[in-house]
């Protein structure tokens, strides 16, 4: 798999700009729990996932995390570059969740060609819409949805990415992804496993009847 | 104020590019509470306010409401035109807070303009990058802080808005803004105004203590 077939648009761009962003290019391969992008660092760059998965979130003072999108084989990161558009005002963790291999463009580089090429601001406009529309998907579920059903729609969600019902994950672990503390969340876990949706063990979380879940999740 | 001023990159369109945007240029004025644009709505075009006050919320099945961002004199909203974008999927409700004038750029022709165009689609890039900015500091009002700051923080805003410290809200419509229950805002408004930071009559709140409200929202 090159980088000229996973990059979206290339052929819409011209040679030179093509030549530019191959000269500027080079590869990254980071273990599991890699922190690639956080507020206080540089502007990295533009990653470009090539095997492996990538989480955004944002982080309290105190601590407390919030998944805010995932990233997968293919998918470009545009917030590890936000240097790029000054109007971004806001800090992003990118972390490695698995193994991952990924190709950076450097800020500089992606910012000159962007500057010149329509195809291209018009495909980081995409981009960042289709960010803009998980996190305002977020917003809603954080402001309408009970916890009971965004809880539903995490594990269902987990299950599908993992391809297993049997989840590896603490409470501490889900209470943060939901913004949430863990107490919440282990009484809600068990109120799950009382209506026989989930079994629980230690670091565990098996869905035992996903259709329950997904009626909640409606 | 004509429109070639009031839109920013106006001298750095081509001349064939800036006869299209102006052919299909049209003028509106609504008088306040108008809603100008709702997710069930066409795709209405982009607004480019021209006096007056816009403000963008997002409603949950049940009517309630929060206050996104709002737009003011030379701002443009981009989301009454999200059909440009198809990645955006999500609904905004855009209303007059004022009577207001505007300027419509239809939805096709600035898609056909930045389709060819890079400095308007770099342009949109930090339009969207900015209210993205908003959404998420909106985000992280609403899992971090804790409502007593949101609260201070909104009634600073609304004073500097309004130039007044005299403030014409009930508490419900303030609820609705910062997405919580009337009885909450309440609470909280009358701990205020013990503690002399505030004070309330009927469909009024007075600002009495800034600098104690700036301080809480530190």
């Amino acid at each position: 798999m090159s980088f000229e077939t996973c990059f979206p648009i290339w052929d819409r761009l011209t040679p030179g700009q093509q030549d530019r962003i191959r000269s500027g290019l080079f590869s990254r391969t980071v273990p599991k729990g890699t922190v690639l992008h956080s507020g206080s660092m540089d502007c990295t760059g533009l990653f470009l996932v090539r095997s492996g998965q990538l989480r955004a979130c944002i982080l309290s003072e105190g601590g407390r995390q919030i998944t805010i999108y995932r990233l997968f084989e293919r998918d470009i990161c545009l917030f590890s570059a936000s240097c790029i558009l000054r109007s971004i005002q806001f800090d992003v963790t990118i972390q490695a969740e698995r193994d991952t291999a990924l190709w950076v463009i450097p800020a500089e580089t992606y910012q000159s060609v962007m500057a010149e090429s329509a195809p291209l601001a018009n495909y980081t406009n995409e981009l960042m819409a289709s960010r803009f529309s998980d996190v305002m998907w977020l917003l809603e579920q954080i402001l309408w949805r009970s916890l009971d059903r965004r809880l539903a729609s995490f594990l269902l969600e987990e299950a599908a990415i993992e391809g297993t019902a049997e989840l590896k994950l603490t409470h501490e672990t889900i209470a943060n992804h939901l913004g949430t503390h863990r107490e919440v969340i282990t009484r809600m876990l068990r109120y799950f496993q009382n209506e026989g949706m989930v079994k629980l063990a230690r670091g565990t979380v098996t869905i035992r009847n996903g259709a329950a879940l997904r009626v909640l999740n409606e």
